[in-house]
């Protein structure tokens, strides 16, 4: 189980170009009536399909990697359900910022998701001044949210 | 796109037993509000995944082999809408009748699928005497209803 929080980025601080970061496709071969997910995602030269199924608490997720073959072939099956972003991986403390920038039918949307140990610690977290509103709840911020409906009116 | 009909079989014909035949394990990983499923299937030694996207005539298809170690992974999320059954391959002149009998929560239901060149071909095919009911627009007997919803009434 993951706790995380996630803020829009109005701004993103200065430094982005020499953190490390990473392109990422990601598309969707089917979002479920009960809350699953399956989802295809490149990352640099990487390749994974992940299945998610349960909603809240009993919420499961595997991943696979995926060869290059595999991947051609299923990609064409998330047509219209698609995200692509550059992540970047920004230090903060001894927190670790992963900062999405978004392309495409995105572009202009920036993220910023933090994993914590505790939902002590997620709930003690003071966000730095270019950190935004905190959309950790905000459904239509999910990337398949994004995926299928585009960006948030 | 496949042309197919598929029947009941009320009581298997005689020689099944030396029919060509394989123990498939099929499950769902999810099914879509769009017609979208993303199907996992054991047959015999082979593994795959399957994902169909879209309804009625722009349904598009596409299988990946996978290895062992892939689908030993994600087939515990397919929990709850699983099929076992054995297919046995049957000529019939100069078709070919995929006889599933089912078994698990389905045992009892054994069905038969034939598939044709041509809508012709498939309006004018005379069933044999065994063949029972024709469940062919009967969507309770497709095998994403039947993993999920169990046996019809």
């Amino acid at each position: 189980m993951e706790i995380e929080r996630k803020f829009l980025v109005p701004s993103p601080p200065d430094g982005l170009d020499s953190a490390r970061s990473e392109p990422i496709d990601q598309g969707y071969l089917a979002i479920g009536d009960e809350g699953e997910e399956v989802r295809l995602r490149r990352l640099g030269e990487e390749s994974y399909l992940t299945v998610k199924r349960g909603r809240g608490e009993v919420r499961t997720e595997q991943e696979v990697t995926l060869d290059r073959e595999q991947f051609d072939a299923l990609w064409p099956l998330t047509e219209d359900r698609r995200i692509s972003k550059t992540r970047h991986w920004l230090p903060l403390g001894d927190l670790e910022i992963e900062l999405d920038v978004y392309a495409g039918e995105l572009d202009g949307l920036v993220t910023a998701e933090i994993e914590f140990e505790s939902e002590d610690d997620a709930d003690a977290f003071e966000p730095p001044d270019w950190l935004g509103e905190d959309v950790t709840d905000d459904d239509r911020y999910k990337n398949e949210s994004l995926a299928t409906d585009g960006l948030p009116d």
